[in-house]
């Protein structure tokens, strides 16, 4: 049986395959086991669960992020290149974002689709 | 073409059917056209939209709820019981839950599971 | 020239005559100074300041205290009191609650709403 | 009768005459009918209601998305511009900023009075 | 060198010994594997790190918890009996929450105060 | 006996000498006393107070501010570098901050480890 590190990885190879190199290099020095603690937490403990799709996690991320609001517009960003690549179109994305309108207000739901629109437009142009 | 608010409710139809009512006759004589403002809103303007399945909107919904914690609980409860409708299982209801102790911490995704804890024992004694 | 503490006090006098004594018999054996350190901060150096009027400060307080919404429920009630106090009409407050709907989502203006139907309840009971 | 969102742009005439079209085009192509919801809901099912004037719903909402802090930054500027077309003094808009210290913390405060330097900042150069 | 689940379990020892167990029967047949990912996480990859002693870490903990609010009232009442566990007095506790009020506002601080006078109520009843 | 606003000046003298006056020169023009009314509160009412160390209590600031997020991002830069001065350690501060990934979700606490990184630079470039 592998160990949550080890299936944590497995997302990750899916989602970013560079992420745990990039978090290593940015904060493992400040926190030691930093990368190691987050891929195995946050994709071993959580995203590799079964019981949910990889896509639908995802999404759910993405719109709870854009709830949450101010303190997440970074990791919002990351999180809807990880949609994307765990099989999401781009309308998939901006409807679960709008939605949030709803439920945490018109600001963090515009706040949302910025992020969307910048997202989009990078890769537009690393296209 | 149908109005946003008949498309609403035609999303409220499977969802919750006595919801429009049950709001109407709590709120409607304190904010005059609160229910039909909310269903048009919520259901018409966002959930009736193409582009995301019921089902997946309702999980993300759930993801959020949780992830914005105190002020959002009873609205959990009521959207858990619509995200079964919607024809999502329990385990993917509380996978959607647990995932959210990364992104709003873990006080945000316990509090998330125990509401997922009552509406079921509520439906295990209603059956 | 009076003190901020006097200033407090005498905005206080005219919402809540009460409230000094209530939050001294309650939490100034924990917290040495409390009741008089929050009638000279809250009401002393805010509320008594000129360039607004107490109704349309209340009224902004109540809008605040719905779209914060989980952690201030309680207070929520007080000010919806101390509001009624000021001189606003409970259509008024109604009102300023409902918006938030707009800045907070639905779920922190329902719970605004029902903290509203609950004032209003207690106070045509005890009228 | 007046539908909602005719009612809505009477209101965002006052307030900002071209807020529908820069909404438009910014945000219509990636969300249908964004712009015409959003007037629809806020303006002509909030802020166009009887029972509070408008000048006082926009102070209301400046405080709010003050005490609501980081993920409102952006519409808590447009909101400050939005409530001197509403007739609001600019001492006004500062008082209901600061009073929300009390409710939010001194660092939502701060950043609302930062905002509001800004946009006063902004009027005087183009005037 | 141990696991962070067997540091984990060594800290929890100390705060609360029956802490793996309580969570085990109430979740983890909702969340496979809960209980050890919690203690996992939360105690072996942060409360058991070098740099910063238990009882200080503790303290730091009910600050955030007070400042958070709303959602994390249940949370807030087990780490004050924590942090009397790791060491601190009740009048150090008291200290950390009150300071709170310059940060997340006084809603946020006299409900923190709240949960302190019903946890040091309870225990005096139980000793 | 002193009074609260000579308390919280003798603090300010520690943490950080010039903060009454930057604060006055940017924010008292705008807001009456706004600089003195700071440093009597968040200072004289609740740092000066006795039961808590300095140090302890700025890590709590620390946390907390981490745990908030997106609204208090300017001040928590300024409280860690007032938490250097209270005789923290760079690993401490950094513990109170990483710990927060439990409480607030990993986004804060990642934001908190920048605003960190951030802080040290400019110390080191200063040196």
């Amino acid at each position: 049986m592998t160990s949550a590190l080890e299936r944590g990885r497995g997302i990750v190879q899916t989602l970013n395959p560079r992420l745990e190199q990039v978090l290593a290099e940015r904060y493992d020095d400040l926190v030691d086991g930093f990368s190691e603690s987050l891929v195995e937490w946050a994709y071993g403990r959580h995203y590799a669960r079964p019981g949910l799709d990889l896509k639908t996690r995802q999404l759910c991320t993405v719109a709870a992020l854009t709830a949450l609001g101010g303190q997440t517009g970074p990791q919002l960003k990351v999180n809807i290149a990880h949609t994307l690549a765990a099989g999401a179109s781009r309308a998939e994305i901006v409807e679960a974002i709008w939605q949030m309108a709803v439920y945490g207000g018109l600001p963090a739901a515009i706040n949302g689709l910025n992020a969307a629109l910048d997202v989009f437009a990078e890769l537009d142009q690393s296209a």
